[in-house]
């Protein structure tokens, strides 16, 4: 099939190639939107369309940014990027995702990918963006912003909710609710954004309200998955059987704790309760249905690209925190109503 | 920072030009392993990238492919992904994500986006790739295939599991275990991939137990989600209450079912058996763990794409029917051994 030239399109449409190009080009000026109709309608019925490779090479532009995620939660990175690609739709910039395996090896390579395409703009989500690539960063010379992530490279935005208060918040939670003996099943503290931070406000809450916290309250086996929650969920319940009350630090974190109990016989909420982390989709799935701390992935998602398209277009850029709240469900029972009923 | 040139590559690693264009283009002759090592380790140094965008006008390819997903579970579109990313970064491929949310016109823009940015390959997933997109893919003139979907336009490979077989096989499982009062909660019967197909099997082995079988027994909302199992399981209980064991087309409407069972006072899986289709990961989190039908995700994404790039690369390609497994899980209860047990 012979592919259409643009001055096809403007000899069917009876208009001149300024015009078709000015249409395409998006200028808003020098055409009435019936034109604009008319010109579309006649490229939709001819099938021409321009070539973004050499449209590139003109306006360097590639109409893409790229996107890295390691190989978290697949609910988490799907909702994000969902987010993400809603924002992309409006600005006409496809998306190119990369999947980091948190690997720094990896990671590079698919900034040297991502470069050689001429990506318009870096999305670094989930994962903190070391000095390690400042290199290769300082050479793509194009907008990034970390997407629930943090940087150690000055002048780069980071979208996120503020993981220490979002902790204090679920712990604080349990403590209202009547909980005095809690525990904490933690990702990998080494994680400096989903790690540490976390168990920062665990402690804070505890050390707030005058509870025990000793170190081995708070348990992890290697990082955030069902898994890992099964295996730190058996350390708690051997070294503190006195626990009534547990923070997860992921929704997945929860699902394996709650697997777990069930497994040995302990009911929740009515024997302990559990908070979880992210209010991902699984967490209304369980029975019963977890308790969570909200984080809006989509939204998170959308804004970041938001945000990432304003610094493309030149405008001044900021760091955004985005707020977090609990989801109140069926996994934590209030031992103060317990006491009033009695 | 001044960009380095191949010139500047060559005179550094003491090489020729068209040594370095050579080994960048893997041609694999004309260069030793040990030339190869220090073009590469002086490329890494100088940060020398070639431009994809010029070299990809040269060559007449973009290094990308594009995916089309329509809005489906998120953890499905996830896990296919995963397995299509890992096969395109052998082939140093980049893949460029959309979101169709099936809806004909967002997946026309798509295409004509992809074709833009003149993708090497499309893979059409979890959706039928009907006629009325004909006209764009024959202009496209790059290979396709649809993944966990269907076709109308011929020559097209399809790689997916055979859903009446797997169906069939899940309610045989459920009979075999002795039940014989079953019921199904389907998604939409028009879905022509995931619904008519599901309700086949279904009804195919009933017959063939010479089982009761009427249209009653056969439960849908809209679509493949949580809540559509709650609200299908509702009709079954109130229609059908003879019910011993169901079978759900997706992990997720059986997860909708048995969060609505509990809500009801029914044991899963003393008073009733459930069966789950696709072994998301969602499966193993229940309580009790679900039984369903396995569709290896990531497996499948990962072939499809080795097929495209297969067709991308001129070789003859054809469909794929991947295999499903029953993982016997918690969820099912066999009613011959409370026989036997008696």
């Amino acid at each position: 099939m012979k592919k259409s030239t643009i001055k096809d399109v403007a000899k069917e449409a009876n208009v001149s190639i300024a015009t078709v190009s000015r249409i395409l080009n998006e200028t808003g000026k020098g055409y009435s939107e019936k034109t604009k109709q008319h010109v579309m309608q006649t490229i939709e019925r001819m099938g021409y369309y321009p070539n973004a490779i050499a449209r590139g090479l003109i306006n360097n532009e590639s109409g893409s940014i790229g996107v890295l995620f390691p190989e978290v939660s697949a609910m988490v990175s799907a909702e994000l990027l969902h987010g993400i690609e809603s924002a992309a739709q409006a600005f006409r910039k496809s998306v190119i995702v990369c999947n980091t395996s948190s690997d720094q090896e990896k990671t590079k390579h698919y900034l040297r990918l991502l470069y050689e395409k001429q990506v318009e703009g870096v999305i670094f989500a989930n994962e903190r963006l070391t000095n390690n690539y400042q290199r290769i960063v300082t050479q793509m010379n194009v907008p990034f912003v970390t997407l629930s992530g943090t940087t150690e490279i000055n002048h780069i935005p980071e979208i996120k909710v503020n993981d220490v208060q979002a902790s204090y918040d679920a712990t604080r939670y349990l403590i209202e609710q009547g909980h005095t003996r809690l525990a904490m099943i933690s990702g990998n503290p080494n994680d400096l954004i989903a790690g540490a931070p976390r168990i920062d406000g665990f402690k804070k809450a505890l050390k707030e309200a005058r509870l025990p916290c000793e170190d081995t309250q708070i348990c992890w086996n290697n990082a955030f998955y069902f898994d890992d929650g099964k295996i730190a969920f058996r350390s708690i319940i051997k070294n503190h059987p006195e626990t009534t009350a547990i923070f997860a630090a992921s929704d997945e974190l929860a699902a394996g704790a709650m697997s777990e109990a069930h497994a040995q016989g302990i009911m929740v909420p009515d024997d302990l309760s559990i908070i979880g982390y992210d209010n991902t989709k699984l967490a209304m799935m369980l029975i019963p249905s977890l308790t969570t701390v909200s984080q809006e992935f989509e939204t998170m998602g959308y804004k970041a690209a938001n945000i990432l398209f304003q610094s493309m277009m030149g405008e001044e850029v900021e760091s955004l925190t985005m707020k977090h709240k609990i989801i109140e469900r069926g996994s934590v029972k209030s031992v103060n109503e317990k006491f009033k009923n009695q």
